[in-house]
């Protein structure tokens, strides 16, 4: 089946608003197996409308509009593609009902335009919008389907899973399911050591980059649930063979739900000492759902003094190393355990720019220590992030690496690339990376 | 003038990526005047790429073009287009040896496919890339430009502001000034208040809705880009004095860059105490160079130990009026002031869900409070955030807030439905809002 988009709203020509939608549809239309030939932008101009739908009708075998259905005399998408599909509209008095009572619980009344949006093909069918007023449409014509939906994304998406996408499901003849592996590292490095697997056409395999880190979304069909999911499965831990630990989750936002996971699973406690990243850390963890079990202090000690009062880094380690520096790093994440209580700490400083470079230390460098109370032992990496010169990008990379510590601290995994600590020999001149 | 937007790429098709550099266009044109009646998204297809140059050619009089300029087969876009203007593509020794000292460089070597990129224009002309190999192309024929720019945004951007955006300007015969008013506040309240501000053509007012805030662009058009800027000046001066002090800043990335800058000319420093928030106030104001002048000490209290063990927060408070209520808040932002040494501090403690919520505190409550060292007195708001559900949200909207009342306090503004606080008769009975 090819198909193509067309997002109606003058919003959009004009810049106002990033066209997402476009790229969800083109999304879920590619994990159907439908191919998208084109997307397109047009303003709620009725000729130029015409001429646009009667074109892709020809020549496409479905259309999928997101945009349009508001209740001014502008919008009339919904009468122009009836006309292309010889079909018309009927005024539908349960939408209208819906309507009214919407307007009714917020308080305000419904002007004569309003009823636009309670028109509905009459040889085609309304998709309900079970998230606004402006019901969608199904038209059908000439061996191509015309499907309308809202322009406010969390419409159209409800929209698109609850009665579009079941419907092309069937009409496919195959059922899908997909699956996401979140992997730290850059696309290319990530790529090449997996080419192969993003060849294959079943189940499907793309990437998508990310500060720090990618998603490798993987996508199967089958005659069964059960079996595009045994294959997506199986997918997933050919490439979790290959990427080894960096591939570090399935289906979760981000590497801070997987720490929170791990953490209360083995039931401990993590801390945080933050200078260049300034709390990001404790942001991140802190925004997810229950966290508050396993994490409950962090410092954002982002001048000497807060290391030295805060967390007992010595003013003279600081004096002797400079704040930004491995045995400061160190002392601080020892400094959180024992402020704390937590079993697990790390401590983060650096220097995120743009200005502050030292001679041997460009922006960019970052010393993160992780501390373990349960063995008194730590780690300590030199990071060099400075390649990426943003100060925002330098600080999301170093809050990733401490969560990807904690990870493997709690995991006991072995930190490669990193320098053993224990809590005695803390500051040895081996420290000073 | 009229424009097409077309962006050629599979990965756009596939949903792989979000079309930022349509938005991009879009906004830009819409600045020059220039009125774009279509944006489309096509894949490496000669065929379907000629029928969509030749319509868009017959009907609009600049067709912008973006992706497509890469060295594979596939990319016939310059070809594609040079032949429905009746020009022809001719090899660039200059180019050719650009590319071959960016490949010598990056210690690659370039294969004959690579050729393709050094083909330019013959009777048009080549548009040079200062942050990439591939050139762009301008080509003119009928009454039509089409400007032919790479897909990659970095480099699109820098050629677009270099060398297509001032030749359009002169054709347009005029110049441009655009500044960005950013005001506290959801883009409904805003807009009631001045939208006629929104209707005039000159200066024309745009507005982006943003969490918790929105930003008003004002683009002015004038013989001299004095006037132009005069214009602009004069027009959101406008919007400030209807909008008041919710309009804090013009041209800055977001509210903590204007908190930080305030800070710094009146010598303050400012500390936090975040429950709720999770850090997420800290990172915000260490995000911006330069603030260790006035932000040295963050508490990230998550759990009530920390409360305690970190800014002195008396248990019998918590115990007594429940860890997300008025007096802990405060209790939170008068200890920060003492552990820190700042002038101003602020404490927010409040629930940001999906569970915990109580009889009488739905989730999305939160409660700042601010304390002033100078005065020893402080305010303290209950913030009523859960209409917008999403934990993320409610963080953010809340973050905001608290930096909007350390700008109130620096600057010594009323605070509006606030509680006003002093030190000595916390915890009161009246703190519990």
């Amino acid at each position: 089946m090819t198909a193509e988009i067309i997002c109606v709203g003058t919003e959009l020509l004009l810049g106002d608003i990033v066209n997402t939608n476009a790229q969800f549809l083109s999304r879920e239309l590619a994990e159907l197996g439908i191919s998208v030939l084109h997307q397109h932008v047009i303003g709620d101009n009725p000729d130029r409308l015409r001429e646009l739908v009667c074109q892709a009708k020809a020549r496409s075998e479905l259309l999928v509009f997101s945009g349009g259905l508001g209740p001014t005399q502008d919008d009339l998408t919904k009468e122009t593609v009836a006309q292309a599909f010889g079909d018309t509209l009927r005024f539908d008095e349960e939408e209208w009902q819906k309507i009214l009572s919407f307007f009714a619980r917020t308080g305000r009344t419904p002007t004569p335009n309003n009823r636009k949006q309670a028109l509905v093909p009459t040889h085609g069918h309304k998709l309900p919008n079970t998230h606004g007023t402006a019901p969608g449409a199904w038209f059908e014509a000439d061996g191509c389907i015309a499907v309308l939906m809202p322009g406010v994304p969390r419409e159209m998406k409800a929209m698109w899973a609850e009665q579009v996408r079941p419907v092309l499901l069937a009409r496919q003849n195959c059922t899908i399911h997909s699956k996401t592996l979140r992997v730290l590292g850059g696309e290319s490095s990530i790529a090449s050591k997996v080419a192969p697997l993003f060849e294959c056409e079943n189940p499907t395999a793309a990437i998508y980059c990310k500060t720090g880190e990618s998603e490798i979304r993987v996508t199967a069909r089958a005659a069964s649930q059960d079996e595009a999911e045994a294959a997506c499965d199986a997918r997933i831990a050919e490439f979790r063979r290959i990427l080894g630990p960096n591939a570090y989750d399935v289906d979760v936002p981000g590497l801070e739900y997987t720490v929170v996971r791990i953490l209360r699973e083995k039931g401990l406690h993590a801390a945080t000492a933050e200078s260049c990243t300034g709390g990001m850390v404790a942001q991140m963890l802190t925004n997810v759902p229950g966290s508050s079990e396993v994490f409950g202090y962090g410092f954002v000690t982002y001048s000497e003094n807060a290391k030295s009062r805060l967390i007992g880094v010595d003013p003279e380690l600081i004096q002797q190393y400079n704040v930004v520096s491995g045995p400061v790093a160190a002392a601080m994440a020892y400094g959180a355990l024992r402020a704390s209580g937590a079993e697990l700490a790390i401590g983060i400083t650096g220097l995120a720019g743009p200005g502050g470079a030292l001679p041997d230390k460009p922006v960019g460098t970052v010393y993160l220590a992780g501390a373990d109370a349960r063995s008194g032992k730590g780690w300590l990496r030199r990071l060099t992030l400075g390649g990426y010169q943003e100060r925002g990008i330098i600080r999301t990379r170093a809050a990733l690496y401490a969560l990807d510590l904690l990870r493997h601290m709690a995991l006991e995994l072995p930190v490669e690339e990193a320098l053993p600590l224990s809590g005695s020999d803390m500051p040895a001149d081996s420290l000073v990376l």
